[in-house]
């Protein structure tokens, strides 16, 4: 993306290139069939548990001005709109942590106010909303979106880690509260005896630790060893799902023995309930304001606006990383512009449903509901749930690219055609797949590999043209290697989790089943999912490494800085970073100030290209956290020729390095086919080694040593080199010599 | 072993080869130094936390007459004795759960009788101890542990796993009882409401998990990224019984808020206290017992011979298996013959104490404690604690080893010497490490290997002359993949942990912090941890197991015969295993037929050699269940030659491979050198790779192929073959080519 700041320029841009694929976004969803049901499914509950959760703290916060309906309806309307028009539609939006910290804030700040309080408050965050859309549209406009590729690893990794921070934080705080009396129970019920007390907090431990293993462990499904495989599929699929049920259903178990009130479950108003909205006829109000308090409303708009813009970036930045190998453009202008739409949406959306609505229907209570639409809290991009649900996509890709792929070729087997014929026919099928490359002019990407890869495996073969023996040649593994990574890149995952999470509001008898202790096991899951693959995070575990045992990071997560920046630098840059966290996590503790969390975050990315480069080594700094503008300019969003690089990154074994791989980014890739293996601890940095940058460099390297190991570590064929000539053997088979 | 039925001829032998190891057996332990507390302390939980619960138990089921305080008596009586005059000093002796069960049957058998009773109940189970030390005898005179070859995996394995279900049910028994009154406790008191029994169990729930989890984490330690090397081999090494200190710590945490009989923990009197032995004079009564009773007690002590014979051989065999490379020799015939005097070892025992001592302090109050233990149960060879010996002194001895040559090298290193010279000096300290051979004649194993592995990598090296870097060469990885497996061959740690067990009678008090739910855990953890390496076990999964996944079985346990046997055969064979296993099971809940549950694994031997012949094909009996008698018969305990196969199922990393490395048993370890990694599904049986028998087989294949795939995973030699010239290359480093 090209730093141009003409107004509209970014914004006209986005639309025209998102336009193209209007609707294969659609038609691309609709052919998944019922398949879309599983990344659905997986960012619905990733998605609503949270909401309803934050919902239950703003309520807390907020003396129950807020409620989890509300943090429900925002995210279900803003993501509908988002899904249907919105430019990027792997972001998922929703009421995330920053925002209710901030309405946290902003209520303290306005109940203590004798001409505000609590009643003006929603008025008051009316304002502030406008405000904020305001500033969101003209930082739209400006094309402030250009300097993304400003906004490195450093900012964005920090962001994700302190979110996974306020998770866990959620998390600990809320299994602590279920030993204690809540505030605005009866502390004389039978449940807050100090023995049902005890053993509801208790009890919790076991639910939340319950969800917490079990949902760990069954993301991993893919890669179990037992059980066929749909059933190991429909585990990694809807899992998560499945487990917040199955700990419900056990929550129920001892419900003979034990008072109704063990364990907690989620408290919320049903949203016919008269009390839900009876304080809520706010649209009025917003006149009320005092002026003062209207132009005031300024200074937290600017702070929302700048978490707001900081982000919805990140997460459409995450969402999109090159590992991805998305095939449709990019619309962070855009999306902007849209979200400042979606801001007030509850000012402009009820202002005129409602003005319309309210003469018409006076007399009946109903409209108290959509005026009480109004008030509610915005929704964004939310960060892990956006990268949560591309990975999530590309794990759907992979199965359907698979499932077709094995089709054709057991129709082939089955006709005794030939290897060379097999993969003929896979390959066309490979291409009938393929989503049409709209971003950047159409190659045929993926498939030159598969063909390349098939000709050297036969090469390998006794006789191209003999008919393929199932039982030698094992085809299922063979396509899992050749796959690249894909994302089934459509909207309709989207608007489908969007309105489920709309639905949970006229759900919420079923939902209010959930105990609140499977919900703070959930937001554990959530924090400890969204770890592997920041780097950050991977530095930090990396101070607590043993020297000896360095290596395997490398070998693990890629990590190519472990070789080329030397030990010091790396614990020196990763505690400075440690320590920023901290403060930005302490000033969120913080009863005023707090409001300036955002700016403490945002202001890294000046940080990092002015005052980080005094005290680091430029190329350490590179290493550790590449920025762009260091770079050449043309390169970063270049898919086509940097998304060859990462091609080899495909599927081992059924989605099993999809399970690990979430969020590596540029450059670390390169050392997929380095592994260090070898017993030479690497002090040698590879500067020769790094610096082959040929788009076909990974294929080179690594696609012949796969083979080369295969056929080494078949007994038969030690003692002879990788190249020699096998035309004449049999497959490399064990024990054959 | 050769099958000789000369009457003493076995015990004989025994004693021989025994004595001449006897000194060094006692100096090899005193050398180790304050490591040999690892092992002990390690053991002495497993065997002390089984038989305080099994006292628990026996409790329960003996209305009071015996408690934990026989039972650790017992436990650690035995254990000295055994670790001082035992032939095999890695046998670990206890109390086991098949000696609870046969008790409890006498129990119910006694009582019900009038001129018998619980009052004579001690005096008759002290003349089963009689009869069954008698048989004992004989069957060690006459030489029946010559048959123990007989003892093919099929019997040996399926009591391993009885075993295992055993302690499993006792687990989840104990944490459902927490929900519920124990007997003979006050169902007033405070802590038996419903809300806090509700809570008890929760807590109890929470408790046995953590200890699980962390018990079973904790074993991993040495293979864990974080943290020094120091502080993972504590925490592998002592981590258990840690985790039981960490857990009973963690439920005293709400202490202050709950009743104080909450958790639940541990029960027994003290050995002081005077109701712990108040109805125990009973060495007079062992007349009182009628003539018909003295008789008929002949029957459960045939049971029990039985039961010993087979427990007490099948645990010696464990412990010695041939992977662990032991130098010294077995002595099964001696160590039955001292068992049958360890059964009614108080009545010996105390019959010579007591009547000198009873003359001698009759006013003293003393001489009923002495007299207490007349009646206590009687200790044989337990699983798993005897292979957890073995393997946690395994682990210790590779310890000391590589501390050993890490020095000497590091020594050479600093003074420049060329790494022919580094080598040259390592083997030397090697060799004078070495335990001396006195089992069969002396050779310079270990050491052979070490050599022609040292010339191996020197030639790999730039010039086998100049000074070795320290940087490049990472010795301490080196010395890992050279150490064969060996084992601390010693009588300390025995006989430290039966002296600690001892202790234990002392310690009641400290002992009763223990919750019981930690016990609960551990039980848990002691039958998790004894089925890796039980092929049975493998083999069941292996039922489970998709297809398509089937060959990573044989990767990593090395299951030869998931290629050798057709899979139908290998479902036919286990599902007998396992409706035999539940059906052994089964057995031991029916209230008096279930004496006969020994005899029923006895049964298996006569089964396997004569009627599984007939439904199953003889080669492919032989590989999943290999029969000593169907080979050779005098390759067996040949430790020299069959040594050799398995020396190169050496460390890899820090005693990772290890962790892993239990049970494996004959004719498995050949295949190490081939997991399956080719993508073709092995349907042909590797006949030809299996024939080859050379002793120097292994290093023949696995060596070279180490340093192979080092060499080829680096890219640098991406294209040449193993066994190309390297004497003029640099040493592979990550990145040079």
């Amino acid at each position: 993306m090209e730093e141009s700041f003409v107004p509209f320029g970014g914004i006209k841009n986005d639309i025209k290139r998102r336009l193209k694929c209007y609707k294969q976004d659609w038609s691309s969803g609709l052919s998944a069939g019922f398949r879309i049901l599983a990344p659905t499914t997986y960012i619905f509950f990733a998605s609503a548990i949270p909401v309803i959760s934050f919902g239950e703290q703003l309520e807390r916060d907020t003396d129950g001005v807020l409620t989890a309906v509300q943090t429900l309806a925002s995210t279900a309307l803003c993501g509908i709109i988002h899904s249907i028009i919105g430019g990027q539609p792997l972001l998922i939006l929703g009421v995330a942590e920053p925002t209710v910290i901030m309405y946290r804030f902003m209520y303290d700040f306005a109940k203590n106010r004798p001409d505000l309080g609590s009643q003006l408050f929603l008025a008051w965050s009316g304002w502030v909303c406008v405000w904020t859309a305001i500033l969101l549209f003209l930082l739209a406009i400006l094309g402030a979106c250009s300097i993304i590729n400003r906004f490195t690893r450093l900012a964005g990794e920090l962001f994700g880690l302190l979110i996974a921070m306020l998770f866990m934080q959620q998390a600990i705080k809320g299994l602590v509260d279920e030993f204690h009396i809540p505030e605005r129970e009866n502390p004389k019920l039978v449940e807050f005896q100090p023995s049902w007390r005890f053993a509801n907090g208790m009890f919790a431990i076991v639910l939340s630790f319950g969800l917490l293993f079990t949902a760990l462990r069954s993301r991993k499904a893919r890669s179990w060893r037992y059980a066929c495989g749909s059933l190991r599929g429909f585990v990694a699929d809807y899992g998560v799902p499945l487990m917040v049920l199955v700990w419900t259903a056990v929550s129920y178990i001892p419900a003979g023995t034990i008072p109704k009130g063990i364990p907690r479950r989620l408290f919320s108003p049903n949203p016919w309930s008269p009390g839900a909205y009876e304080n809520w006829t706010v649209v009025k109000d917003m006149l009320k304001v005092p002026v003062l308090y209207i132009i005031g409303a300024f200074v937290p708009a600017t702070m929302i606006a700048v978490l707001y813009y900081f982000d919805h970036s990140v997460a459409s930045q995450l969402a999109q990383q090159k590992e991805f190998n998305l095939r449709k453009p990019p619309s962070f202008h855009y999306d902007l512009l849209l979200l400042g739409f979606l801001v007030p949406v509850p000012f402009f959306l009820c202002f005129s449903i409602c003005t319309s609505v309210f003469m018409l229907t006076f007399m009946y209570r109903w409209q108290t509901i959509l005026c009480g639409l109004i008030g509610i809290p915005p929704a964004n991009g939310v960060i892990p749930q956006s990268p949560m649900h591309t990975k999530s996509l590309a794990t759907l890709k992979h199965q359907l690219l698979r499932n077709g792929l094995l089709t054709t070729a057991r129709q082939f087997i089955h006709k005794n055609a030939s290897l060379g014929q097999v993969y003929e026919r896979m390959q066309e099928a490979y291409q009938q797949m393929q989503t049409p490359l709209v971003y950047q002019e159409p190659s045929a990407r993926g498939l030159k590999e598969l063909k390349e890869s098939a000709i050297q495996m036969a090469s390998n073969m006794e006789n191209i043209n003999a008919p393929v023996d199932e039982s030698v040649f094992d085809i299922e593994k063979e396509i899992d290697d050749l796959l690249p990574v894909e994302v089934k890149e459509q909207r309709l995952s989207n608007l489908l989790q969007a309105i489920m999470v709309g639905g949970c509001v006229a759900a919420m008898p079923l939902i209010k089943k959930i105990p609140t202790s499977v919900l703070w096991g959930y937001f554990a899951f959530m924090a400890i999912e969204s770890l592997p693959g920041n780097q950050f995070w991977e530095r930090m575990l990396l101070l607590f490494t043993a020297p000896s045992r360095r290596y395997k990071v490398l070998a693990e997560y890629h990590a190519t800085f472990v070789e080329t920046v030397p030990f010091k630098t790396i614990a020196m840059f990763t505690i400075f970073q440690t320590i920023y966290l901290f403060v930005c996590f302490g000033i969120t503790w913080v009863p005023v100030a707090g409001v300036l969390f955002p700016l403490m975050i945002m202001l890294l990315v000046p940080l990092r290209q002015y005052v980080l480069p005094k005290f680091f080594k430029g190329a350490h700094l590179q290493d550790l956290d590449a920025a762009e503008y260091e770079e050449s300019p043309d390169v970063p969003f270049n898919l086509i020729t940097e998304g060859e690089l990462v091609r080899t990154a495909s599927f081992a074994d059924d989605g099993e390095i999809l399970d690990g791989m979430i969020t590596r980014s540029r450059g670390e890739i390169r050392h997929v086919c380095s592994p260090k293996v070898t017993s030479s601890t690497g002090t040698t940095p590879s500067k020769e080694f790094k610096s082959i940058q040929s788009p076909r460099f990974s294929e080179k390297v690594y696609s012949p040593r796969i083979s080369q190991l295969r056929g080494e570590l078949s007994p038969g064929n030690a003692g002879r080199g990788p190249f020699s000539p096998r035309a004449n053997e049999k497959p490399s088979n064990l024990g054959k010599g």
